[in-house]
């Protein structure tokens, strides 16, 4: 169950309007890898955990955590709205910069939400929960999660380079800091489970049963072999099961598929001209 | 530019048709973290990369691998569909093992594809292009990839168990040595990147513009300490610039926000009662 | 079955082409509460009705007047968009007026529709079915339907706001004029169905099934206790069964959640190292 | 900012796993009209509130309440989930029990989540923002809330009836009861509105600017004038500003479109065959 | 603007119900090729006909056809709905062909629809606007139009297999023949296009602007010249503008791409450690 | 299996950046009838196809061309972004051409992909598969692909009258020739079909169950004769196994629907007070 306070987290003060760069903002908040996204991927994850305890109470620790920046990215935007005009009449259009703010706005920020935040990306296009996942493996959930934040501190660095606006940067300035302890955080936690565990997910697959003589191997399916000279194609395996190998002229092994014809019901392209009755 | 040949990279040759098992191996085919979205992600990162060539190459090479796999699932799928009875009549529902496999099939797989493999996931829902993402950094992005193919060889392994056909599972198990290579290559080509540049994303940002009060901070949000126990709240920190610290009673520092009335023109609540006439 | 005549419901003639406030203008033919969701909508209640034909005939009436405000706006949209300059060409730019146009405009409206309207929203996002419902209870729906009806005039409201076209603002004057009848209409039908049954959707569950300590309390989960001054608060229950009471402090009644782990062919965080061979 | 408690609001304790009923119960967490959707409305709604802060306190107060319903119903589903068997094998066939359970899981249960809650609805489709709005016009946006516990309590009684399991049901009271609430709580605040401002939304459009000859004109667009017996085809409007018209025949007041044809460089249907060359 | 008569276009007269079934027809209703894509698809197109008012005219004749096609499927479906049963009891489950309707209905066709249509497909994907296209061109939307009733015919008769119901097989034995028109009529419209102007769409680029040696060339990119023996590779082309060309070994003509670093403020993967001070 | 060359199929280098421009070329990638859409639609009709090799080999040849062409488009798009700028500051606004650059931008090609092409439309709404068939008909889909073609021709078109960039237009006259020929290959292949079977698809289906006497009749549903004097009301059908004929005024010949009530535990609009006690 959970509990709200009214004080954000951290301060979420622009120093003036700025309808266009709200637009951009829209990103992190319910983009792919938003604030929105991160909040219900941990949360799913913590109400799904099957494993120890700690890892539990630690990703409801971190999906609450998100909610608060959700709400102080909404705060943000709609204040970075206050007061965008509607009109694009030709006397402000003869001030160019007021008309690229103009210009620039996403127009559902007045028509749909009377100037508040959504829960968008910055091409307005809507947060869906295909983005989020919750597998029940927590060392792949892990990795994901340390894919989220960073990508996420990529997006919100960006930003920060986006606008000169002290406010919106110094609030920007919490959440970058704040990516970085969590991909700190997810570094330590994947470490650890890979300390008790295999590094490949899933660790409990008994090799095998795989094809193993393609479990190391580098297979070079593009034209040239620089691709030869990295890490991926030499020395120990980082599972260090294996060794890397090199393969420079990749061979198909399956067959020419042929495929059966459909049965009549189907009505596929027909072999003949003969009509098919139905079946009664 | 690409060349095809005829021959599948491996395999594909199912013991016996299998409707119901068609529809769930669409999963890795067509969805979140099946080989479409590998397909995609790679090869965009691929043609977009502005880094060392042996990147782009490397990039190339397994992205076209994985046209080879998108291949395979839907020649394994189209063959599992073989003659896949569409009529559900008393008779057959009289033999429950029958009846099983008809309730239980994908109707489209009829309906729209004619018994063909379509680029959907489990649900039916279409692969969109959301799953994937080319950043334009490439830590973050191999970040990416280590997650899909842990995702993708964990649901390829669910699915090993889902099925006893022998032909499947000689296919699955050439797809789940593959996964074990590329989760060992991501990984490579991660710990390369991170030696040669700081592990946080984006390494270039200088960390002096953030809140380093809390860069290390792990807060906790969720009643119970368990969490304080991990490796992410003790020690120094993955990224070797400060010490974990666990903040047991984590406080708001924002303002409690109090955002100003809309417009008259944006038509929101009103503060009292007077009509608005639109400008003219 | 259907009838079409050609002329439209109300005029729509621009008095100047105009094709950033094209783009605007989709937000009520393609979005959320467009007119295509309304239609959709109301047309699928009434196919749907089992109830009295009175409201068969009724859904019917105004969804097959909702195909005509689509034809409306549609047609409105295609003039707006005449002749519109699809180069931005330096010569242009430098005329701010002229480059503000430009710059704003839907680039799908030249690309893909050749100067036509589309049937998406503002931000071209394309119309889905997800929008509408038809539940089957006619008192609920009236609910969704005076809700689209009160969005709807919200969102023309603005954009009457939005333009000093003449010939446009004549336009939605008449859409104007019949969202205010629609509301009236749903309200009275609503007014209607809460006489002839009890207000809480669905009226037929017997409320001794529910949890009835709980059906008429406010519980307060955000600090602060302004919450506690609104009617939702105090007094009799608006379906006049209950007293309202507000819960200052509301305590968690259930349990700490502790899954079980999952089984082995599930491969999730392993309790130990243990390989799982594969069921045969 | 927001605080968890590990307890629950409720008990989630089902008596017995059933991944059939597992699937179903998607629906009310991440449908169209589901716990997420309420959550993630009410939530917004509160962050962008622009009016008095009792209203701004109050939907923080629902919005973290329905956090709580969604972590709910997730555990329950998890629960519901334990041990689902994933493999079909003849044996498990003959037992038409046992296979009715199979063969109606969604099998992304298994192979996605690893036998956890996905934030999906009954057909595996995504929660997504669409489903949400916040207008920042409280009573459009409280006659939208109305409607979705309306839909919300419909969907859980119906699920309700489709189960026998005891500890199911008590939870779906919970929520049912919650939902009863729910339903008071909006009808009061839309009273408090519409009893300080005018009833139909937005209330500060002036109606002189709108075409007020068809403001109270119910129009009959289907064959048949069972419609004209309902109370919106008689009396007084209800917001009391007009009479209800029932207008038998409605007319067509508007042109007959003729579209101008669009420019050579859009390379619509050409009126004759000659080429066109680029500009240049 | 249009009216509606309350007979349907042909009878919709089930024997008896079947939910199962119901499912399955969903996809002619609102799915890809679906009667709502068409409806939607030709009204757009009629709407926006800059061209010949015939063709304004067929395209409203055809639209506002399927608009009573949409009404004879939804009625057919609610109908086939009639008293789905919701509770799979046990007892139910130890009747195999009781059960297996039970398993293989849609749940939202009862917790969402109240055993109504809903406006989705077969997997319960939602119909959406970009289905469908209205592009201006009319030769061009003509194919698109034979495209979608080819579809369309063919997924009614693969429906149209999969019963027995005399009833259900009556109505789509009228679709069936209607598709069959609709076919004729593009194929009609499409020959009387291409006599006026040139087969390539668009008819009006000056073909001097293409690279016009390979614009009759097809290119062998997959192993095997199977593809040489058809008349894509032998003769005069279609338009009659060339000859058909057949390229065996075709050969890249264009650069080994080589992109540009990325500017600091992108943050892309570093060419070194330097950290990046914003600009201010 | 596949292979990759790295030079590219032609040449793509524009002359000089254009970020403005790159967004509008998005939807020839990535959009409803961009390259994505041909190339899965070609590679899975080819994977699925149970027809004669010739085909399957030549979809195989296509299908593989329309990668080389994604990967064209991909890195045309990534040089068109090189060095744009992601800050507007007032100075730069004071030059309307810079900013007219800079308002026009999609924020997500800095903001997400760092400057690199993105799998998505002109609007920034992402690839998904329902854009695609594979129908197993292979007349059907070839009509698919005629009008994919016909489509994208068209709107790459539009987009090289946009620019006067000479790089973008010369790669872009490369991509008009080849879909002047895949127009011109599909016709081929479409005469080829309709020659050995019937046009009508599907060409199994015997006549004699369709519902002949509306076989070749042209319904006039919108109220004016124009569609009276097309070739689709008058002569030979073109299938040539019937007349077209002209029915002025259409009637209704199906029944009014009356549908039954729903079951209690179904919850829709009662016909009564009563209360319902779930079953038990």
């Amino acid at each position: 169950m959970f509990y709200h306070v009214k004080e954000l987290q951290y301060e979420a003060k622009p120093e003036r309007p700025d309808p266009v760069y709200a637009k951009k903002l829209q990103e992190v908040l319910g983009g792919q890898y938003g604030e929105i996204t991160v909040m219900m991927q941990y949360l799913f994850q913590g109400f799904n955990c099957r494993g120890e305890q700690k890892y539990r109470d630690m990703l409801l620790d971190i999906g609450t955590e998100e909610i608060a920046h959700v709400e102080m990215l909404a705060t943000m935007i709609a204040q970075l709205l206050d007061n965008a005009p509607v009109q694009e009449q030709e006397e402000a259009a003869k001030d160019p910069v007021i008309e690229a703010v103009l210009g620039g706005m996403n127009p559902q920020h007045a028509i749909v939400n009377g100037l508040g935040a959504q829960p968008n990306d910055s091409a307005g296009y809507p947060f869906n929960a295909r983005y989020t996942i919750a597998s029940g493996n927590l060392l792949a959930d892990f990795r994901a999660n340390l894919n989220a934040e960073s990508q996420g501190r990529l997006q919100v660095v960006r930003l920060y380079e986006m606008t000169t606006d002290r406010g919106v940067r110094d609030m920007l300035s919490w959440l970058i800091a704040r990516d970085t302890m969590h991909q700190n955080q997810w570094m330590a936690a994947i470490e650890e489970l890979e300390q008790n565990q295999k590094a490949i997910v899933p660790a409990t697959f008994n090799q095998q049963f795989e094809k193993q003589e393609v479990s190391y191997s580098f297979m070079n399916f593009s034209q040239g072999e620089e691709s030869s000279t990295g890490r991926w194609a030499n020395g120990t395996s980082m599972d260090g099961q294996g060794q890397f190998e090199y393969v420079s002229q990749p061979k198909a092994r399956g067959q020419n598929p042929k495929l059966a014809p459909a049965p009549p019901y189907i009505h596929g392209t027909p072999p003949n001209n003969a009509n098919h009755n139905p079946s009664q």
